[in-house]
């Protein structure tokens, strides 16, 4: 089955407290998002839709033809909240069979491995989620206390979160899409088992000015993500 | 009430693939773990107890002597497991009034005012511990299956955790310690409710080599961990 990748870059950046949204601030002198599209184009995904807010179409443009970007990818306007951008990116897609992948569009040092896991599970299994271990301790909250409960029951789980396109689709196709944090909490209210897979620690969400700098660190550093992934 | 830190270093480095224990491993040419006395010396904690692996008490006394690290401090020796060695360190506190801070000796950058929150929180309360919301979203694993749960509902939780000396005697003055992920989770069992203060995001936990490739960024900007502390 074909691979696509719809690549969601509608943050309005207002955790970072800048006026760039933070998927177009400069890392290593690139914009973070051409660095997400280029670990996605090297992995060997040949489909890529990138959603931009509807303000920033223009301006994204711009920044392509300045930094003399290359690789090819569909533009997409965004929603007002992430689940109509993946939407929007969906219509765009015209086969009826194909394998999917959602990705943050600030999640810019993504290996080919996990790229590749992604398609891979979900090839098999329909659907294919990244996660990592807790490293913190985990606390849940009831009302004004809370109270230790053991972190090995829970993972986080990361992007790119790969399905099937008969399965975004069908969850997808709601007039008004109900509310939800990411894509497989979406896909699981249908009954659809979601199929996990070891991520990897240094596919890190740029969220943050720490973020942005550790960011920064990694991509000076020139050396490949997975050179350090001895611990996974 | 006098204020007493019980660093914890007894880790084997296991994680780090290394022969070194991470707390010993050069962050800017200093070793971890000084930069961690460091951080709690210029907190203006006076009673700061290390408790070191009895293989490693020589070679820390060697390169303390190697690096003139003259900040006082007391050494001791840790047991099989962190339990013992949080025991260990509470058996030289003479006091029968205190406040005691248990601090994870690879967490170099905690900040003056993570540190004085600490203590200021288990003076009103008893007990203090930072926490950080999550920043992925989460998933309960049941056996071979996942669902998705609300990450606002659950928060993670670092050191320093400070509580009083009174409560640390009584939760610790078993003959047999019980196995538990960390403090909290050993006081909460004598129905000691737990109070959670905000941490911050550049209080990281040492322990894969992408986090000492973070560490060593961030010692190396100069920068105080303060300054990234934009959003918290």
């Amino acid at each position: 089955m074909d691979k696509y990748v719809i690549i969601v870059a509608g943050g309005s950046g207002v955790r970072m407290g800048s006026a760039i949204p933070k998927q177009f601030m400069l890392l290593n002198n690139q914009p973070v998002l051409m660095h997400t599209i280029l670990s996605f184009f090297q992995a060997g995904v040949e489909n890529i839709i990138v959603v931009v807010p509807i303000p920033f179409i223009e301006y994204w443009e711009t920044i392509c033809n300045t930094y003399s970007f290359s690789v090819p990818h569909k533009v997409v306007g965004g929603g007002l909240f992430r689940s109509q951008s993946v939407k929007n990116g969906l219509e765009v897609i015209d086969e009826t069979e194909a394998l999917v992948a959602v990705h943050d569009g600030v999640r810019p040092f993504v290996s080919s491995e996990t790229i590749n896991q992604a398609f891979d599970t979900a090839q098999e299994y329909g659907t294919g989620v990244p996660y990592l271990d807790l490293r913190d301790s985990l606390r849940q909250i009831e009302g004004n206390e809370s109270m230790h409960v053991d972190r090995d029951k829970f993972k986080s789980v990361q992007t790119p979160q790969c399905y099937t396109l008969a399965i975004l689709k069908r969850v997808y196709n709601v007039p008004r899409l109900p509310s939800f944090a990411d894509d497989a909490a979406l896909v699981e209210q249908f009954g659809i088992p979601i199929t996990l897979f070891k991520g990897s620690e240094e596919n890190i969400k740029i969220t943050t000015p720490l973020d942005m700098f550790f960011a920064e660190s990694l991509v000076k550093s020139k050396k490949t993500a997975s050179s350090f992934n001895l611990t996974s």
